[in-house]
């Protein structure tokens, strides 16, 4: 039985695969299954297969060398790849790491683990928009500092960090800096020369790519310990039969994402304004979160006063609308978003957060359903909590 | 342009997928691209998906409970995650491991790495099979030792080890056993009961299951560090969003290979054994590799004397005979292979290994052309060969 897609507002989560992007990967789970390493015709065809796939992502974040990228499966083992490998291979100089702390949990929890083995990590602050100040990082960098990874747009709340300043000051204080831009890569320009980024995170699926297939650009001359030891895959970097299928529709989506981004994100940023303009005028008490204006265009996240996040999700399903509330990778543990706790947003608002990640084939008619179908989600909610009920009477209604 | 597959001997590198994999698949590339973590239908659809793929996972290697089954994306990074994972979980037990010299890079390069952090590692020897003594890892292991990892069938010799008379033995003391068991499931019967292993690596490819799909067993109660740091999937054992299509397609490729597997070895070995016979009986100086009996069904391991490897695959490959030599992930490195050197083969003659993995869909035909094809290959380069020339002269040949 084929599952109702409905109104799918949560592209965030997964992406549909483009047409195209299926059609090229077929043959790679058919006729052409080979492995790259090996020494044969069928061999060298992935061999080729991987390679222009590696130039077609190259140059959709304007890699000058489509030797800077190495593949990965998903973008959480890019994260993990850059946060680990990174420190360990300048271990030499220094152990000191600075983060945002509205990074994600692929971030978070690698540092953690980085702290267990002696590394002393930094966690900046973020203003109420969950933007960091680079004058922040800049004081924060010490002799001993190796590495600092700020994400490039937020997956929660679509907020867009001032990369390219705070790449000014790690190029002049000579330290490395990471950022995670797999919710950005796809949906806005990317460029690593302008970011001065020395590391950078994408995923496929943020560009309708498929499952499977991430990569990790490193900067020519950059170091970095493999996280998966073993073969000469990826010149050494990245050890393990590479995915190829999911690898060649990556390219494939990258080069899509080049050729359409602007009509792309054009139509998404009017149907997301358009969203969030309906929603925050037909629903009392809700909030808009994150950057005004230097935010991914395709993300509108809400807070709704006195609501749980996850009935909403459940009432907003059961009319077909799909979207999100915090993370995916966290939704399941129902806890709440760290990001948000960041930006100093009370839990229990923070509970009630809302997110619609919009996607190129969404329409006008579908943002018009969602205005519709929320409102009176909200108000029955309402109506059941004691919470609400008790504002109601304290007049703070 | 369809590349011709010609006759593939090559299914330990890379195994055609089966049509009802693909047909798996696809819906997965399609309309059930969700993400299992949202909470929506399209996520719950996910879910089911990859929890259906556990169970026939765990029944091909008849673990009791699905949930002993992490999937990862390769057999390099399940092989990676035990290596590093355990010592890292149980390092208040002891520091440490013990290995076999024949395990793929995927274990021999993890290990180097964890000697980096302070870990000691016990390298086994073994006899000219390539078999490990099982009394020999009796007597190694130490009150500090965490970790015996010993694979279970080797991927370029194919011989098997007697892992149910180590796991006795590592039961006994109290030590966790790892088995890389990537060459065999599949190909044929493992029980992690029967073979009283804790951990095992397991890969989709090697019974005809997609690229990108892998799997680590962990027995029930036994703690590992996760390698992937981040988000909840997998019970937080490894975070990053699944490769769905991939998980699904390994779980169909398990239960038919469950199903077909008796067929499949009978048919796999008549032809391994015919192969066998036909090369040594045709070209002179050739001599099987590996263990006479205990060895995977599906390999035939060869050294030629006074010719490399390499050469005799480009030959081949012209007549369209897609062969190895050595294993696939360092096959490009063009180094003389550490298992052949541990089972103390001579370089020179290490170097003139060939590697025929044979799959189920090969024809007796297609043995009886390599057959043919192989001796003339042989006798042109070897005329060739100085080295030849001269053991010639020495009448050495």
């Amino acid at each position: 039985m084929e599952p109702d897609r409905g109104i799918y507002f949560d592209h965030v989560a997964a992406a549909p695969l483009l047409p195209e992007v299926v059609d090229a990967m077929i043959p790679f789970l058919k006729e052409d299954f080979g492995n790259p390493s090996s020494m044969h015709a069928l061999g060298e065809r992935c061999e080729e297969a991987i390679e222009q796939a590696r130039l077609q992502t190259a140059r959709l974040i304007h890699a000058g060398d489509p030797g800077e990228i190495v593949f990965t499966s998903c973008g959480t083992e890019a994260n993990n790849f850059a946060l680990k490998g990174i420190p360990l291979a300048y271990r030499d100089r220094g152990s000191h790491i600075i983060v945002s702390p509205v990074e994600h949990f692929s971030i978070m929890h690698a540092i953690r683990t980085l702290e267990k083995t002696g590394f002393q990590v930094t966690q900046l602050s973020v203003d109420r928009f969950g933007c960091v100040d680079p004058e922040e990082v800049e004081r924060s960098i010490t002799p001993q500092t190796v590495l600092v990874s700020i994400m490039h747009g937020n997956n929660e709340v679509g907020t867009l960090q001032p990369i390219a300043e705070i790449g000014k000051i790690t190029r002049e204080k000579g330290v490395l800096l990471h950022t995670d831009a797999v919710a950005t890569v796809g949906n806005i320009p990317v460029d690593v020369e302008a970011l001065r980024v020395d590391l950078m995170s994408l995923t496929a699926n943020s560009f309708h790519g498929p499952k499977g297939a991430a990569a990790l650009y490193v900067r020519k001359g950059v170091r970095v310990q493999p996280l998966l030891d073993g073969g000469i895959q990826e010149k050494g970097r990245r050890a393990g039969t590479e995915n190829v299928p999911a690898i060649v529709g990556m390219g494939v989506a990258a080069e899509a994402a080049m050729g359409e981004m602007e009509n792309r994100t054009r139509h998404i940023r009017a149907l997301r304004d358009r969203l969030q303009e309906g929603l925050l005028e037909r629903v009392p008490q809700v909030y808009a979160l994150g950057h005004p204006t230097e935010r991914l265009p395709n993300i509108l996240s809400i807070a709704v006063e006195f609501v749980e996040g996850e009935s909403m999700l459940l009432f907003l399903d059961m009319e077909g609308i799909r979207i999100a509330s915090g993370s995916a990778c966290i939704s399941r543990s129902l806890k709440v978003s760290h990001v948000m706790l960041a930006m100093g947003i009370d839990a229990a608002l923070a509970q009630g957060s809302l997110l619609f990640s919009l996607g190129k084939d969404n329409r006008v008619e579908e943002v018009d359903r969602v205005v519709e179908a929320l409102p009176p989600i909200v108000q029955r909610l309402r109506d059941m909590s004691p919470l609400y009920r008790k504002a109601k009477q304290a007049g703070k209604t």
